[in-house]
């Protein structure tokens, strides 16, 4: 690109924003051409990394904002970010965006974050670079400056499935895990259950203690008193399933029922009961969370919570694609509803 | 953007291709402006359809080549295309792509086709606009009108896990089907079984043919005479290993061992075994094949054939990239290893 071109593309300077800094005005004080500066402002590779901190800081102290684009020059892009993508449960999630992304014409880019340092920051540097129209953020944390950074390039933000406290102003879409955790408890319950154990979820994760909750709730409303020893850690993995299971099997007196807050938790509930000879739903009943597309055909099939995983992926990409478009979302906050699913892994406790 | 920009971004004879039309004949002969061409060109989506259908068609016929973006004027995104995202496999691929791609500092736009009428049309012209450096297509099929397109467009293309027949020019990563089916068969023969069930993947599928080829070979090396009775058709889905699995099951002399094509197949397969009170390996040992996360936490774990998927994926986004940077892959035929993973649902038959 020529700089007269790069120039007309970049040095547009924010007609609100308290600085007025011109990019010219950067590249006088980082020492360095005009056209250098444009290529940071666009995320191009080409700049050493030592010249690219050196700008960059400069755009950041003086508060330059890019203008944003016209809507003929939207890049036809919106960032999906996953923390990992270890999970069947991504898939579902992509496979609704993609869905509403293609139909629009709109590119889905999958990103995963991984937790690893830097990582966020070279995603961000590619986001810019490939100027999306939104971001879609799974599960995850941003760090504040990149949600400040995201607000200063003008790209939405949409949070599906919120993590945390939900601090900020961005829209969110999640599902009604708390009626969720109350739906699994009560099947339960109604079966004849009373002593169900639950294994958790991240309770760093906003879902995990509204599906506790949820489990409490229906406790309480059944009369039964919740007892502390059946509530047992996991992480949302198989590993913890197994392990969580384990830890009930071995109670004094152990539960009747496991409710877990992941279905690949259920499935390593149902390992831990196979390899001590237990049947389920004979011997042990088990619930899942998420209803994914496998647990159909877990041996025997799953009793879950349906996540209506495809449709916050939707909701998700209809929400930021809108917003591209400065179309505000009719409610800022949005809960999918769950849906209680029996299949084969549920029946009444023994001698009921 | 500028009519004159819009110009200097697109009016750009193909060098060595028959036509040498410019955008200028090309708006004369459709009777539109200049920029509306290049807004063609460029897959803007301010353009009626039947403007963009009129002058796509003089594109096409005259054989327009948009010219090769320049190195710092490359969208850094790859295109990773599915026919369907409706398998845990789908997020294997994406896992490796994205990772190798985040570190080039490139985007991952994921895309399903799922075999729709016009769907691949819609993703030629959303590519088209997204100026993507490459394209990986997984196990999928484009018309032969998308790869002279690609080529005209200059985009690379890697194909993974090669669906049919490896016509084209196209570099090509798989893994090693033949020998993979072949070690599955040959563990079942080690642990005494003779009569031993395959269910088969879809036949247009090249890994199906290989998958099957190598069970007959080690059937054929051990000195056992493959039995067409035992070879039950599948499509790789949970429930066409359920439905095989009956199948094999309800046969006069039934198989004491089964290999199913693919994990989901296996999983529907222990399922079937399952509601007939049939224990897996006591009864019937499985046999499944991909290594999917989720089989190690299957009941019982499942013995499985392990397709590097992720690595598939790496190196798919690897070579592409290359490409994107003219380099030529060392070898335009790549085939990953398969390995044997053994775990608890194959056993020797009784009474051996």
């Amino acid at each position: 690109m020529a700089p007269d071109a790069a120039q007309r593309k970049t040095a547009t300077r924010s007609p609100d924003g308290p600085a007025k800094v011109t990019i010219t005005e950067i590249a006088r004080e980082a020492g360095v051409s005009v056209p250098t500066v444009s290529r940071v402002v666009n995320g191009r590779s080409d700049v050493s990394p030592a010249t690219r901190a050196k700008v960059e800081d400069l755009l950041h102290r003086h508060g330059y904002r890019r203008k944003p684009p016209a809507p003929g020059d939207r890049a036809a892009l919106i960032d999906l970010v996953f923390n990992d993508l270890d999970s069947p449960w991504a898939v579902e999630i992509i496979r609704g965006v993609e869905e509403v992304a293609h139909e629009s014409g709109v590119g889905t880019v999958v990103s995963a974050l991984h937790d690893r340092v830097g990582s966020a920051q070279q995603w961000m540097t590619n986001l810019r670079a490939r100027a999306s129209d939104g971001v879609l953020l799974v599960t995850s944390v941003l760090e504040p400056v990149f949600h400040e950074e995201l607000r200063r390039l003008g790209v939405p933000l949409v949070v599906i499935d919120p993590a945390g406290s939900p601090a900020s102003q961005e829209p969110t879409i999640g599902a009604t895990n708390w009626a969720g955790g109350m739906a699994a408890t009560e099947h339960l319950l109604t079966l004849g259950h009373r002593r169900i154990g639950f294994i958790e979820g991240p309770p760093r994760l906003l879902c995990s203690r509204a599906r506790l909750d949820g489990y409490r709730a229906a406790l309480d409303v059944a009369g039964v008193a919740v007892d502390d020893a059946l509530i047992v850690p996991g992480d949302f993995y198989h590993e913890s399933g197994f392990t969580g299971c384990n830890q009930l099997l071995d109670l004094a007196d152990p539960p009747t029922a496991v409710f877990a807050a992941s279905d690949q938790m259920a499935l390593g509930a149902i390992e831990a009961l196979r390899r001590r000879g237990l049947r389920v739903p004979e011997d042990m009943s088990v619930v899942g969370f998420d209803d994914l597309p496998e647990v159909r055909w877990s041996s025997p099939p799953l009793t879950t919570v349906r996540q209506p995983l495809a449709d916050m992926g939707k909701l998700g990409a209809r929400t930021v694609l809108d917003l591209a478009r400065s179309v505000a979302p009719a409610a800022p906050r949005v809960e999918l509803a769950t849906e209680l699913v029996v299949r084969a892994s549920t029946a009444a406790p023994r001698g009921v």
